[in-house]
């Protein structure tokens, strides 16, 4: 049993963290629109974002090794916070990641480019863990947050992958797996002949 | 020159087309959280709408031989509202259509199938033109809206499709239009092949 | 202990609500925009809806001496779809109620007007309770809504009565309600006021 | 008539102003649920914000005199960016006040207090010039903001007065103009007994 002093730390953690999803949400909401109005191009689709709950956080440091503490999340659990950026073509990836990197007051303190080295099963994303300041009213806090980038067919991939993941408890059979990958290397090709016809379109400004 | 007499005219169409929009938003919304409610499986994975201006409308009853006034765009311009349901599997686009077609206030009075057949180009979705009522204060009036329902990688293809069409202003180098049209065949092997692992889970319910 | 199935009947219950207000504030935008564009004025300012948990319905069954089940909350419980709907001016509350009754798919089934007849503490506001289609996949379901129409000034005074009503536990200080009833006077002091320079200014047009 | 240059130069003011506009709701915001969640009460009701259109900018430069550039429009003219905070009790207003200077990150410039010395019309808010960073894909831009903090009595009272303002063009009769001084009498008083309430009623926490 929580004490109620302990879940209040908890809401706290968790209030903390959907406040530096509101902050890097603005940022994202700028940048992109501002890219828009400079390069008539928006790199962004849409902007999905989530907060751990306490539960998961708890079971996820006891995967890890850790004890279930506050200081623990705030110390080994950097996906707390999550945003997923959904794009249209993959160098909108990188040009995003390009964005995020060139902020003064944005850290970059992790990337995973599963695009360039997919996963096994295919899963392909870029993966970002940033640090960014959110300000309260008697302080600042730095936050991390975990920033997923991929296109629209990576998404539905991932999606698609997730729930048949759970579905079979982790053990997919492997006719399924087959399946997976194989949508995921046709995936890859998709994206790259969208990509193609979208640069010779540019070579027309 | 317009008189005023007749701007507040074609102000009153649009506003009748953004109310028939908003009922069959509330619909359609209504029987997806019911679908997911009951199968567990949402069929929409979101829905975008827009009315057409009066200068579209003008343009497209030109276009067509008709003198550009309010009783001729009622009588013959089918889309000036618009709605678009974009879905994760080819499965839902048609579970959709039986939903739409069960609705005892919703009168289907025409489809295009350009899934079954679609257009040369490669472009696929099926469209239905509906009638539903709109209750105004002193009246009900029927109004007519056109539905397009397409998967995810079929609504990334029209809208890379739609901006080299207007880029080229109709006349697109015919490589570009062959890419094009073996994006689109890449993209219904996508969706079958999504589809097939999707019914495959569904057999381990 | 609850059932899987009662859960699931329950939860069915609450969906059809949501639905319902779904209904009723899609008829009561279209309302507000069509007299907007007709008569230059929204009579609805904003409009907020909620649906009775669970738990409350129980409760509100039982604190009337029923049996709380599925089939008694549909019978006997008319406020587990609430609408509130705030008006800037008391001539507004009995225009959109005149709006309501005129619509052939809504019935009104009860008015209650603490506005005329305030209640003992000072509470304002116009009540009714209605019936109104939902169009399910298979079927029809008439559903009963609350709505209660009130002034920005009767809304304020109501959420800070609600506060006190409940911090209080039921058992208010005299002097506070005192103070609360001379604020209800007050506020019907304003109301007309701000409705009598309202009326001249239309005078005027 | 405007050139295209000078056109995306009036474009990309409005965006800047945008910007600081979604900088200083975000930052609003997190300081409203901070404090909910600490003192169990938001200050803030609601927000509403816009932007001045090119059009009304350079009127209002050109009503002081000066030449209708952007760079004067950036240096004369503090309200392009405006938004506007609704309290319920006129002890938020200070509150919120107090929680803007104290953010490290925004300067306030000005500030003019007419609730304690309200118009001669009758008129009540506080207003404040803040200063906020916007960051930019390359640099960070200083904004100003103009923030309009009141009641929502306050608020109600200034909508009608607006309105009253515009339909007789600035020459409102006189017993018209008396009627909203003692409205906005009243509502001073309304707001003092709304405001002993509450205080009377957080005694007994």
């Amino acid at each position: 049993m929580m004490l109620a002093r302990d879940i209040n730390d908890w809401k706290n953690l968790i209030l903390m963290n959907r406040f530096a999803l509101k902050e890097i949400d603005t940022k994202l909401n700028i940048l992109n629109e501002e890219f828009q109005f400079i390069h008539l191009h928006n790199p962004i689709e849409y902007i999905k974002s989530r907060v751990k709950t306490p539960e998961s956080i708890i079971e996820k440091l006891k995967r890890k090794g850790y004890e279930p503490t506050i200081q623990n999340a705030k110390e080994y659990i950097y996906d707390i916070a999550g945003i997923r950026i959904i794009c249209s073509f993959v160098s909108d990836i990188y040009l995003i990641y390009d964005l995020i990197q060139n902020q003064s007051d944005v850290k970059v303190i992790e990337v995973k480019d599963y695009i360039r080295n997919p996963k096994p099963n295919g899963y392909q994303s870029l993966h970002l863990i940033v640090e960014i300041p959110v300000f309260l009213s008697d302080r600042i806090e730095e936050a991390k947050v975990e920033i997923q980038i991929r296109t629209i067919a990576m998404d539905f991939w991932a999606s698609l992958e997730h729930k048949i993941f759970y579905k079979f408890n982790k053990a997919v059979p492997g006719y399924i797996t087959k399946q997976l990958k194989e949508c995921a290397d046709v995936i890859t090709h998709l994206d790259n002949k969208m990509l193609f016809i979208k640069d010779e379109l540019e070579q027309y400004k």
